[in-house]
């Protein structure tokens, strides 16, 4: 369905375009080794204010991208990934805020990550690539900031690996951020999202075509990476939302006593599975795991208080009854950390069947609240 | 540990030997297809009294087999699956009572399945092997009895696919049991179950070395295979547990930014997932877990009501407040539907941090209560 067929183009940012910004200087990664140039893919959407103080920064999660809002082409078959939340008169009113998505480090939709070419070699740097924390991702979107002249964002915002960017832009930049928004996030990553992105791992390193990083872009580790992907989706779902999709539904096409017979739930994740191949980099999404995996906010702290200490904005947080991957009680853990600290603190539990997911599914059921927290501030 | 070296001789049932029923006669299976010849490995414990009418058995899950309790010989590392369950003393005090444990028909652990030889091929079936359902591991286990002139069960007690066989034994035998105790089950395996397994079957899939299920033995698709019992071992723990656990230890053999750097409950998932294809065959596995997709109470009735009217004697059930496998409101909805149906029927919803794994892992939490419920029959 393109833009011309869509139901609201009155509420949508129209057609956009992805923006990148090439940064000569060095960037110091956590791991201590220096990533230069690299490059960060972005979208903006509505008008900076004459104050430069209505921006808004969006997160994306693990396979997300720039293309937040609208539409590239008029034939696009789908708008950008959080279309729903950012537009005229919508949560993130582009008529009111200067909204930005920016691609993060390590990803392969037009920042530099694993599939770029390092400029020293001439080569992909597949796992030549450093090791990337989500603060090294957040480094890299305040260099951005830097370029467009805004000092100072409203909010940061984002779910999952955004609510992480969230999360630490707070604690890095206490001074550049007046709020931020974690939604279906954690303070750490738990041993089992590290176990299931090590399933996901591992599906990859079994298949010959991965060659240690080394596939030919043409040639991907398609047969590993569509189970990855596979695994990570079933972590975003939940036992409610797969019933409510697929029940016990079998294929049409197969015998139950096939022993290859399949249940429609199979069918969906190997179709996803397989039409991921397509849009993301398997390098890409194994640098990212990485990062999810290695993600603790207390990370080159002495505590987690230490870490949290620095927040100085207000905090805004969400959590989803039905998540399994960053499941409530580790937002609320952090939350009461906050609240323990003085820090002004709102958290909010979603009733929702659609996991982890939710953030995605179900905005409306906590897009309220944050409009009226963009209100107060 | 060997026997001699153990803490509780005096509780158990010390060196024990499978034994092995041959059957000349057709097994016809749900799927329509006939098993013949076939095998049952089993072990008996304690005595058969003069009235035949002492007898329970304890039906294993996916992986499990005939050896619940006791010692092969005086040098093994390890006692039966159940060893804590079973012996003099013991919830199933084999003073009192006739245990009996028998391996699954399409396992490979002394029963027949896809790894045995096809007597009419001199081949292995591999997968010409029948696919089966829990209905007929049941059937082939009441040929067992039949065998052993034994008509009724005081009870059938297992968990996860032994709660599945338990309950079948209740809706296909009404009148050769006395209780059943399905423990850590589900009235039918959910979608996100299924997705689960079809997680795995693809991790073996995806071998090379899997050939279709015509691998050697010597030469299993050990990469794959190791993959796939990964996805079952975490989906068998919790959150909590593996919190406990591991936290978010990091192997110190490892640097934090080494792409193959590995936390500890990676080296842990890997270091069991490779030591369990020297233990199961590859396409037992598989048969198996379809077994367990297949599984739904209704199966082959016009309802599941109709199933359940079926059973006559009282059932004692139990569910783990961390399992997000067979998660408790799954035996509830059956436990309701028996109570709606007027069957005498008792539920305990045990707090437990072990996942689906709690049975094995607690089982002082529920056998003051399968004690009492035996008392009572």
């Amino acid at each position: 369905m393109g833009l011309d067929q869509g139901i609201d183009v009155e509420q949508s940012v129209g057609i956009v375009k992805t923006e990148y910004a090439h940064f000569e200087t060095e960037l110091k990664l956590e791991s201590g080794r220096l990533l230069s140039p690299f490059t960060l893919a972005y979208e903006t959407y509505g008008r900076l204010n004459n104050e430069r103080s209505n921006v808004i920064l969006v997160a994306h999660a693990w396979t997300g991208d720039a293309h937040a809002a609208g539409w590239h082409t008029p034939d696009d078959r789908k708008p950008g990934w959080w279309d729903n939340m950012i537009g005229p008169g919508c949560l993130l009113d582009t008529e009111r805020y200067f909204v930005i998505c920016s691609n993060v480090i390590g990803s392969c939709k037009g920042s530099t990550g694993p599939a770029s070419i390092n400029p020293r070699s001439g080569q992909p740097y597949n796992l030549t690539f450093p090791v990337v924390m989500v603060r090294d991702m957040v480094r890299a979107q305040a260099r951005l900031l830097d370029r467009l002249g805004i000092n100072q964002l409203l909010t940061v915002i984002g779910g999952s690996m955004g609510a992480m960017q969230a999360l630490e832009w707070g604690i890095i930049y206490p001074d550049r951020v007046r709020s931020i928004i974690p939604i279906a996030g954690t303070g750490k990553t738990s041993p089992m999202a590290i176990a299931l992105n090590a399933l996901a791992r591992t599906a990859v390193f079994n298949d010959p075509l991965w060659k240690k990083g080394n596939y030919r872009p043409e040639h991907p580790p398609a047969d590993g990476f569509a189970l990855a992907r596979a695994v990570g989706h079933i972590s975003f779902l939940s036992d409610a939302s797969m019933q409510l999709k697929f029940e016990r539904r079998f294929s049409a096409r197969d015998g139950l006593f096939d022993f290859f017979g399949k249940f429609e739930v199979e069918r969906y994740l190997e179709y996803n599975g397989r039409s991921f191949v397509d849009r993301f980099d398997t390098n890409s999404f194994l640098y990212l795991a990485k990062a999810l995996d290695l993600y603790d906010v207390a990370w080159d702290f002495d505590s987690s208080d230490e870490a949290l200490t620095r927040i100085e904005c207000p905090s805004l947080w969400f959590a989803f009854t039905s998540d399994w991957l960053y499941p409530p009680n580790q937002t609320e853990e952090v939350v009461a950390d906050l609240k323990r600290l003085n820090k002004p603190v709102t958290y909010h539990l979603i009733e929702s069947d659609y996991g982890h997911d939710s953030f995605l599914v179900e905005p409306e059921k906590f897009t309220p609240k944050v409009a009226a927290f963009l209100d107060r501030l």
